[in-house]
């Protein structure tokens, strides 16, 4: 029997991964997020800073010079996104669980009984959250916000050949800013569940 | 104060209608689907069947040919458009309602409080639920979903300039498929009724 698994993705600033911690304790099942990318940092060797910056540059566009090549032809990009394939494929075996980002989604087709979620929310709601989460840049939260989105987006759109934030990609997309913070938390334990009672 | 509205926008065969159906019943408001129709037809003077059919052209494509003139240079889509603008808005202004398609969110912006709503599903769902609510055609199921879905996003790109489908344009966008067509209204209840009582 396949798991259960909740896949998260989520424009950034917009608590996508709050959601999925909250979703994660009232369920009492894991949540990967950081744990996630410790992992992937242990099987390759990277630093973790360096696996979070990498999971938002699709390799080969304007960025690729980010990317040092390796001896045996692919470049860095490629053989974390391995990895993170890997990763991501033996926690969903392992049981139940939510998976914040990381196109989890699309690994785990026909492997999980997975619970597609997208989290998003408008500019002014999530660079007012991010100011308050990460603190104030130099650069304004409306273009921190546009760079993480671009950049999501592409390396989404790179390795899964499917467009971010289509809402046909997804079970459920929330608008974490009219809805709120708590209550897509709860709706999503809620579909979880019916789902898991159903199966 | 404004109103609150709840406006479903649904790939055919998705059972959108069905549920803003569902929900009105459960809330006791009005659903506006047949009836906005009639309305329109009521004020501009074409038939139903005719309405019906060119909320799915956007003028100017290749299917432009389907709209004749009228005398003072705007087309009858244009001309459409104006009455199902001025007819909605006047719904709205009425009471709390339910909208089923028509670009109403688009529509509504600033005139209302409006819960906005997407309903899709899988190519298999929606090709097995058209043969049983509308019958068999000469044309296959799946070609039908491909046409309609094509012109209901060539629409509502015309007149809203936005993306169908794109999950940022809505509050909640949900697969009716793996969530159920139940679940959908009951879903949107609750997010109508917390919205209601915290505004």
């Amino acid at each position: 029997m396949k798991n259960h698994v909740i896949t998260i993705s989520r424009e950034f600033g917009s608590g996508g991964r709050t959601i999925g911690k909250m979703v994660a304790e009232k369920l009492g099942i894991p949540c990967y997020d950081n744990e996630l990318i410790q992992k992937i940092a242990e099987e390759s060797g990277f630093k973790a800073d360096y696996i979070k910056e990498a999971g938002e540059y699709a390799p080969g566009g304007f960025l690729a010079s980010a990317f040092s090549h390796r001896n045996n032809g692919t470049n860095n990009a490629d053989y974390l996104w391995e990895i993170q394939y890997n990763t991501i494929t033996d926690l969903a075996q392992k049981g139940p669980c939510v998976i914040v980002g990381r196109c989890a989604d699309y690994i785990l087709r026909g492997k999980a009984d997975c619970l597609r979620v997208f989290v998003h929310a408008d500019m002014e709601f999530r660079a007012e959250r991010i100011v308050k989460v990460y603190g104030e840049r130099d650069e304004s939260p409306e273009q921190r916000l546009k760079d993480k989105d671009k950049r999501r987006a592409a390396y989404y759109r790179f390795y899964t050949d499917m467009k971010w934030g289509d809402a046909r990609n997804y079970d459920a997309a929330l608008n974490s800013g009219t809805i709120g913070i708590e209550k897509c938390a709860d709706l999503i334990r809620d579909l979880y569940e019916r789902r898991k009672s159903e199966s």
